[in-house]
């Protein structure tokens, strides 16, 4: 997100946060409420916003409260990632934690993201810029903080999270602009396998855009067509918007 | 925990602190200090204590960063429970929730509670004092707020906590409390029909104690005489704390 009261990919960040609050049985900010606050924190281009809606204040306990939930709308600076990175491509790892499987959960984006934490602090060299995360039966699932898409023979797939993973805003709109140019992006359980066999692996989200996978141990890829097409498409939404 | 400068169960609570920050890359908060700030926040004889660690301030971003830890002590009154409870016995039901499996953080009592939010959520009923969670192999784990243990022919036995779960400071007291009788507390798993099949049941937590399990959909259990002898005993040992 970014730019005054022009909020990137607006309606998935919102299509999220309102699957998310009826999961969670948290009242639901207004939408004009929230995009009036956003626009207060961040009245200059160029900012990342974050929303956080939690059940509010309560006492101890496990039991949900009836009461109003809090709001936190919150401004920070543009993430300190190298342009380069979007253009030349990362290195990526695979993470040792294996993701566990809630399906009641899955695909939200709550705070409790103790594993993903757990992920990201399995590595510091610099040199690589994410890891990825696989459930019990080696299916990749996403990246410690993005959603991971595969080209092989021009189709295109991206893992199901049914079970574990986080439905990230960018992953929606990267599916949506698929359709609209009419090229299939299949949803379904990928093998880890699968991501080493493919010819394009690219990593989105909302702040990262899309990150073509150039190495992940000794494969080396060249970034696709594909995955070019797609950044084209993405730069000219964002200006369209 | 209760009473001026004299903390139930001390030793338990500081060891779950100790081996989750551990886990999680916290910086232990020494136990004197600690101790100190319990004494100051709960002067009174009769509070109970919350302290949490958290990796302190921070930027956004997953990474875990080497910046002092956040130490948070806090008192409240003692929790509503009647007292009859711990007489009379309470009655249970079975959550919906089926508990995801993750042994990098089972065990652990982490901030990651939303399975228990969850779970808890499931019943509005004050007649039902606690809903039992079981992972996805039909393994009885735990209360949504307590462990619980079973007695069959003499014998205890009590959920492992493995791949899920928490392993509360009371769990530890009361398998101690066992050993020092000498009487055999087995830690396995437990498949839902033993719950069923068992002559006791209690639960047990830092608050509650221990609540005999007297009701269970149409089945019913007296009070009996392995809970009433671990009751006199854990009160003899806060009495002699």
């Amino acid at each position: 997100m970014a730019g005054g009261t022009r909020v990137l990919n607006w309606k998935h960040h919102y299509r999220r946060l309102a699957a998310d609050c009826a999961l969670l049985g948290l009242a639901l900010p207004e939408e004009k409420l929230l995009l009036d606050e956003i626009a207060r924190v961040a009245p200059e281009t160029g900012a990342t916003v974050k929303v956080i809606v939690t059940r509010g204040a309560a006492g101890r306990g496990y039991a949900p409260t009836a009461g109003g939930a809090t709001r936190v709308v919150a401004a920070f600076p543009l993430p300190p990632y190298p342009p380069g990175l979007a253009i030349e491509g990362v290195r990526i790892r695979r993470c040792a934690l294996i993701l566990s499987q809630q399906p009641r959960l899955a695909g939200a984006k709550t705070l409790n993201r103790l594993e993903n934490v757990l992920a990201r602090g399995e590595w510091d060299d610099p040199a690589i810029h994410e890891g990825m995360l696989c459930d019990g039966a080696r299916r990749l699932i996403e990246g410690t903080m993005s959603n991971v898409f595969l080209v092989r023979g021009g189709r295109v797939a991206t893992p199901d999270l049914a079970r574990c993973g986080v439905i990230g805003a960018q992953r929606e709109r990267v599916r949506e602009l698929l359709a609209a140019e009419k090229r299939v992006c299949d949803v379904r359980d990928i093998e880890w396998r699968e991501l080493e066999e493919a010819e394009e692996v690219f990593l989105t989200n909302s702040l990262i855009g899309i990150w073509p996978v150039t190495q992940f141990e000794h494969r080396r890829w060249r970034v696709g067509p594909i995955t070019r097409a797609l950044q084209e498409r993405l730069a000219n939404d964002d200006e369209a918007h």
